[in-house]
């Protein structure tokens, strides 16, 4: 099973967009839960392990980090972002009248995502909210004689074979995921699908102490060597009351002098720093639509 | 219609835990997706609207703030911290027999949160994701005569009648969530049933230009005036391509002074900045849970 990727399942989902631009040909395994998924490539049941660290759908941005924090003994190997892009789409034989469609599925907040665009074509339309926008989508296909839609990607239309009758109804155009490849030792992963948008390395570092001003210092010892952040953001800690850690993407990959100086430095302050990995990025930019109207 | 409260239903949620926290005898309406509410507060249908902005299990924040962001009329006036304990809970007829449970239902991220729970006890137990920790309490509510279980909060044990047969079966102790109390004008919101446990002031805050120590500069202004912050996080521009924005909770509330400087100054720098709010914050601290075994 060495070779074996598994993901976040289920089909027709963000995740399995992912991990397909990033693995052609070998054989993929699905997971219910994101800490099962971790489990699997953390024991080499499998090789690499697919998940969403930023799910503007899904939100599991905090069950990837918390776990990932926990086990020790994987990294961040590689990175896709996908663009967040909804359609609405019915069962083909209701392509005709679509317009008229009495009820709409998704997961509720791609519902949510989708506001403008329902208010103005359908201010009245029921909305129903399933578990995943996969979900909703197997559920308009099994039920043709319901003049039903979906709100799902590209991928969720093809694998139900349903029909695109709207394209890109999200209310804001920037919305995207990241799905980060985990694997067991920290030797970074390029695709040979995916254009290379840039190399980042991913700390956590947290403070000896809760004081005004401990962010500005820390920030300083980036801010001189002209590391540049392209993430930070501040997170609770999962033992103790009232302490946070900040979580930061430096715009480069591990070097032999400055990232590993600055680390040096901020532990010699008494903040713990820890690598969770140093990576290629990509962007999949592949998910072209076919309108059926 | 002006005395009433709107938030994120449905009922047996803890959404609904922080909005009875908060409000005691005001009519409720429920919405369903957080824009429908956002817009019924800022329309005046409803005089205020409780929304998570950060949910350990549902991870809403992308949407409450990308349209808070964009709604201008309304503001955070309160906010309710409500720790996340997920319980163990069947239908009272199975209490006896529940070690025997052959299936459990919650949302998945609420399933994935209880992971060492559930593979310590039960370690081949089928899962079952449903959209929400409520609607999978009001499904094991239906079926008495199957012998499963819901993951979930003590208020759907309570409004579907549940026995919780094991408690505080989370994985991570200081998950919580924050739910936010918008209005349509800054007076801020005092609870008269919770305990204040301070002040924030949060703004947003979007650099003239992405480069190397830009955060740092902008840190400085809050640092040296000891304006301690309890949060930052980078997030992605919706106009714009890799663009950031900052959103800062300093903590106290809105002075004459140190804060409007502060912000004057990076103004003059060229950088965007909006109050998002000044308001106090409340823990919850009410969801005492009684064993059924």
């Amino acid at each position: 099973m060495t070779g074996t990727i598994g993901y976040l399942g289920p089909k027709g989902t963000f995740t399995k967009i992912a991990v397909d631009s990033m693995f052609n040909g070998e054989k993929k395994k699905s997971y219910q839960t994101i800490p099962e998924c971790i489990d699997a490539v953390s024991n080499q049941e499998v090789k690499y392990a697919v998940l969403p660290l930023e799910n503007a759908i899904e939100g599991t941005v905090n069950i990837t980090l918390d776990y990932l924090i926990q086990t020790k003994n994987i990294k961040i190997v590689s990175e896709v972002i996908v663009p967040i892009r909804q359609h609405f789409m019915v069962h083909p034989s209701n392509v005709k009248t679509w317009e008229a469609v009495e009820g709409v599925y998704s997961h509720s907040h791609a519902i949510a995502q989708c506001h403008s665009f329902l208010r103005q074509k359908f201010p009245s339309l029921d909305s129903h909210s399933m578990k995943s926008t996969g979900a909703a989508a197997e559920y308009v296909s099994q039920h043709p004689e319901r003049n039903i839609a979906a709100i799902a990607n590209h991928l969720a239309a093809k694998e139900y074979d349903l029909s695109i009758v709207e394209k890109d109804i999200h209310d804001f155009d920037n919305n995207h995921t990241r799905f980060v490849v985990l694997h067991h030792n920290e030797t970074s992963l390029s695709s040979t699908q995916l254009e290379e948008r840039g190399q980042k390395t991913t700390l956590t570092i947290s403070l000896p102490s809760d004081r005004p001003g401990a962010l500005h210092q820390v920030l300083s010892a980036f801010a001189w060597r002209h590391l540049n952040l392209s993430k930070i953001e501040s997170r609770p800690m999962k033992t103790g009351l009232g302490h946070y850690y900040f979580l930061i993407d430096i715009e480069q990959k591990m070097d032999d002098v400055l990232i590993p100086n600055a680390i040096a430095e901020l532990e010699s302050l008494g903040c713990t720093v820890d690598v969770l990995g140093s990576y290629p990025y990509y962007l999949y930019n592949g998910n072209g639509v076919t309108l059926a109207v």
